[in-house]
């Protein structure tokens, strides 16, 4: 036992609770429209911020209370050790998702076949893990960025032998996924860009890009993986430009490698930000795309220029991206992950369980304000009324081709038609929506 | 004579020269390459910020020395007097194309007929002079963002009437820059995008902006317009959100509406900037895409997050722009057009000089740069050969479908594959860019 | 009567009411901790943003619905009818201050002795509004940025005349803030700074602004303006850098002339954000540092590099604001002023309502959550145990001048000291604030 | 020897030498105005980034060739073999300086004794190494920011004993500075600010940091060290706020401590972008105030929000800062010294050479342009003429005290003064800029 601080499951107590290990606004059963909290939310902890991370940055070495973390001669024991953790975890908080990348569970070996063997075991342990507790996976993912070998890109390397390893590597991260019946299967690009245009061939790299996709693809149809694949868009960092920027950027390259039925996008919070968008943006981006997929519930700070991956905190924020996801039919294979790190000072191993609590706190409370907002047409209504004329006959006509420039030009000057601003009304609109998160119970 | 600190039409004098009022590199008739400096760099002049923007700031009044935008009773007066002034300009400067919005050439009118009337018979003036002068038009555009009526948009307008109104607007505005020889015919949406997306229905009004650009596309036809037809991308500003953010989210919504190859992008340097991306990064996705058509040639200021429009000063930044336009085959009906501001207390007329031959001399030298990088191979010969594994056997495989997943995971595993990583050479690169910056004469 | 839509004063719902116009959490005689809500938040309406902008910007024309703002031939009627229209905005609304520059209230003649004049006139009329209506003045300004003169700076022009006559107006404008019992006097440096170093003599204009602020604030002691001095800091725009960086460089200049015990600042919540820091941060660093003022309540947009000056919305922001305030004792002479913008699409005069009524129901509810924060010791007992070893022999001894760089190594070689890092709680801490949020009531 | 591809040091080539390992612009001895460019620009090597860091990033092990780095049971050993590598490079290179952290030269141990007794140890290797190359140490520091016990700070910490503790440390490190003849002794405060202001007391931990540095200061004089003290702003990362914020920041500090008089500045180019300042200007606001102490010279990427640390390769951007300092009379004790990271796929041992190399030559090119600068009075001739007036007798009148409000009230109204703009020339001027780096030979 890891977590002794926290003998049962959290508990949810409502409201007015003050029993910080216990949820005030995650009821998992409740019913909120049409679904539960917990089949609205499909909520994830993920397996490598939260217990394959030691707290460290780029200035300090690691701060956590992690003893699967220490140095070891024996890996595969601490990998187990460190599972063994993990799930406590999933149990006690009672999350119903996890997530992993293939080294986070399963540590490298120098060569890929004794990489895959021992993920093999480890997965098979999992399975038997999440047999155990009922924790499902949201989704597998390979990582590509942290050895060497990657550090100039995975599928867009100028070294074809790299793109030979990711794509082995891939496929095992894949098949395993498979296995453990993941939802999802997700590639983030992290070291995909370039670090300068100098020495980059960018019309190369986004044509070793589209091939390494349909490959995936492929075998991911062959083997039967029925789960929905990802990109993850980021506009840098670690690279200075990666390849899928943003959700409109990640829509160019699918469209134009004619992988748009395929691939859905799977959305950070603190990506948005970094690539100057609001969250909420990115999320109807992808729903009008028809490429949304899967979230990554976390949020940045607004001050900093880097990816800070904190707990969702707000939930003016996060209502109006929950709100977007429900507009738009809501998950479907994707869910909420928490891709999120303590602060490098939360060094208790309890932080992890605050830190998780509180997340799942700000999504549950932000579904109840989203679901308000739709129940109560405090918006639809007055986006409706606002676009009223293009239910008409002129709007019609100009949709349906009836009208062509000429006939538009001859229209206005025949009747000059001198057409009037109308208030926009979103200091009105703010005020509603902030009624609703006040009073969202 | 509104110029009369200049008697004579600016010269070049070579880079010796300590004349202000003299080019120090730009000299039209050189060859550089396969083609002259003027048919290189096709610079245009814009009549919009140099002749009809007085200087102000959201903060204050207007500072400049322009006698045609004093107050008047008689628009088409001032007008006139101010086309006088645009031609003086343009003509003693040397600069081989101008630019224009509908309404900084004709004073709007009440109805958009009197506005029409005003415009063709300004355009008429223009092309005379332009008869007289050997001045060309780049392009034309129609101003569908300052009159109120636009506010919250023009083709995505909630209102169908404003649409209407635009259409027939850009109807005028096309046959105008038609009637003039125009080489392009540009559309940027300042307002087309939203302020707040609880008011907005963005699918709703991508579909309108798809229709309104197709119907340009089509009278353009119709007309026998052979020029291109531009989008030009800005993440933000005037309104929060715009649509065409950047040249990859342009690029997503052409192929989405079956556009791309009827549209082509003009990319602005401080737009780039503003949406996170370096300006030559914007031009190489471009033509990447094969959508790349023309250039605002201007430059921001990094530590300010709005578009200051300053006339390009920098050649370690422009000669890395024009290198990946020489790169992609060089302009096509495009050009590098000043959309650039004074900065507001640059008050004086001679003023306007000074920054043109500034911004003039800059894109010449970065002309000269970027043709010795090519004819060095600085940058080609190391790219070649960063990639040459892909233009062996696993490269050609990889591309060409040979392989799949499973056969790649094969072979790395069989062959027991330990790709290296090796040296990306950035700084060095830098310093071979450098010596060519230091050298370019 | 301008605003017809509102036919009485706001009244004070609770939280429960549906009525736009109605207040929901602003309680003017509502005592929360030991003062009125009315006393704590001090808020006043301004007469710029609210009265005297058309809704124009950069790229657009007014769109607002405000008829004194028309083109006319007598501005002194249309003055005379827009302070119509603000005190019968402000008697309905209920705010109890407002805040003026010079010339919103009484246009700018061609020379200082009639924009004196005309002042004057119109500040004796807003004296029997006042009087009238009970509303109170909280501050008065100069304007020193929109005309063309001051386009290089006022107090820091290279043109000494600009500096005296930037003086002779603030005499004015200093003089008819103490006859309407203004409670602050304002200064705000739009134009002191520099648009480039290249023309910029830092020294020198350093050493001007210090003077002009030591002139003002013997005028105003000769004068018995009993009243607060206050600087309001701002990091950029319409400059490229504003000497009044953010709250630290002002600090810096005020000790460096003598001046910090004279003046204060005037923090504005955008402005802290474009400076790179938390609203809430400004706030703290001005309290520890002495100079406290008063407060510019409005917020920006994250994701946006300009100031857009919105109402404020977010509780969750606002409250930490105002805890820092609470904290720190209250307002003395300062208050919540408005430094608000509607959204240019926001046309109607009724958006005016909804706007400020929004703006200080976030404040009333900030309030709320700041008082319980406080009364709870929800942030305050965990701060006092963290640094609690501070008031043990050590810590003292540290302070107290005691020990030494060599005792202190002393203590560590000898003890073997080794202290150990302790969780820092954050994401528990913010847990225990979203609750409180959640609970204001 | 490690650095087998150069094989005699770096020699000086000229501009025209297309040798990669050759300086085309520092010719060390080449006296320029009143000193030898190696006299001029002080140029260091510094330890961390360049032996000590192994091109690890947060996403990403290292890649770089260097063998003293890999895991091994003898640190000493390592740390001897890093310390020939690095003198071998200094050496090779030719950088007059080098630079130190504490831990970059001696492997921390458990206890702080030991610590201190491996750094004694080491240091005096360095000295012998010093004397027998003839490299002079630049400045020397302590990390206090990379051990856990750190995270919250070092004399900030809400822990006296970790203050205690960093004060031990600082006392070996400032005595070993000592010992080597160090010219200058930095601290940089990566921890000393706060992730939150919800569990922190910014006053306190503002007593505390002033106490800290009183404490250094005394030691600094009883041990007899002659050298510049020195602190380094930067605005965050590692920390969210760091209160060493900028250079106005650290300003207001001192003078609030009493301590302008003994601390200066150090200043990092890509600290100063990302606290929202041009590099030029955090100079000139140093040098204004009297704290200008030394350089830390790299600078970022403006796309970018964190600390990239790249080699200076801008000489337009770097030629201002150089003539902001030779305005200002030049270095005392300071120097440019590189805090500058390779990129990480720059993998070789020789990629090193190739920055630095490149860096000296952008620094070197740099000064040769702001000699030129002063040399021509390109700029200084411009400003002395647009402030003249203030030599005159209104200008002189204003600054010592002859004019008060009143007075110069009534010179405006009496003379009824209007003063009218001039231009700022700001784009000729920056055109002048161009041309005199185009010519700097």
């Amino acid at each position: 036992m890891f977590f002794t601080d926290v003998t049962a499951p959290i508990a949810y107590e409502g409201p007015d609770s003050t029993n910080p290990l216990a949820f005030r606004w995650y009821d998992a059963d409740r019913v909120v429209g049409s679904k539960t909290m917990r089949d609205h939310l499909r909520m994830a902890v993920c397996y490598w911020h939260s217990f394959h991370w030691p707290g460290s940055d780029v200035f300090g070495a690691g701060t956590f209370d992690r003893p699967w973390l220490a140095p070891t001669d024996d890996p595969m024991a601490a990998a187990r050790q460190k599972m063994d953790a993990a799930f406590e975890f999933f149990g006690k908080l009672g999350a119903p998702f996890y997530s992993f990348h293939d080294y986070d569970m399963a540590p490298e070996a120098d060569s890929l076949a004794e990489s895959q063997a021992r993920l093999d075991e480890l997965a098979d342990e999992a399975g038997k893990k999440m047999e155990e507790t009922g924790v499902q996976l949201l989704w597998g993912t390979a990582n590509l960025f942290s050895h060497p070998r990657y550090a100039a890109g995975a599928a867009t390397n100028p070294d074809p032998e790299v793109f030979a390893h990711a794509a082995a590597q891939v496929r095992n991260a894949l098949e395993v996924t498979h296995r453990l019946g993941g939802a999802n299967y997700v590639l983030w690009g992290g070291r995909e860009g370039y670090e300068t245009l100098l020495n980059t061939d960018l019309r190369r790299e986004g044509q070793q890009l589209g091939r390494f996709l349909h490959l995936v693809a492929e075998h991911a149809d062959r083997i039967g993986f029925t789960g929905t694949l990802l990109l993850e868009p980021k506009p840098q960092e670690p690279t200075k430009h990666q390849y899928d920027h943003d959700v409109a950027t990640v829509h160019a390259f699918l469209q134009r490698h004619g992988l748009d039925d395929r691939y859905k996008v799977n959305i950070e919070g603190n990506h948005a930000t970094l690539s100057g968008h609001d969250f909420a943006h990115e999320v109807a981006v992808a729903i009008d795309a028809g490429i949304f997929g899967s979230i990554d519930a976390n949020q940045g700070d607004d001050r900093l220029g880097w990816d800070t991956d904190q707990f969702p905190r707000s939930v003016e924020m996060m209502s109006l991206v929950v709100y977007e996801i429900l507009k738009g039919g809501g998950f479907d294979t994707g869910g909420f992950m928490f891709d999120t790190k303590l602060r490098r000072q939360s060094l208790d191993r309890t932080d992890l369980f605050h830190a998780h609590i509180g997340g799942m706190d700000t999504m549950a409370r932000s579904l109840l304000v989203a679901q308000a907002l739709i129940d109560d047409e405090t918006l639809t209504g007055p986006v409706a009324e606002r676009y009223a004329g293009w239910d008409g006959e002129l709007g019609r006509g100009i949709l349906d081709g009836t009208h062509d420039l000429a006939s538009l030009h001859g229209l206005v000057t025949d009747q000059d038609l001198r057409p009037q601003a109308v208030s926009g009304r979103q200091e009105e609109l703010e005020r509603r929506v902030s009624r609703v998160i006040e009073q969202a119970r």
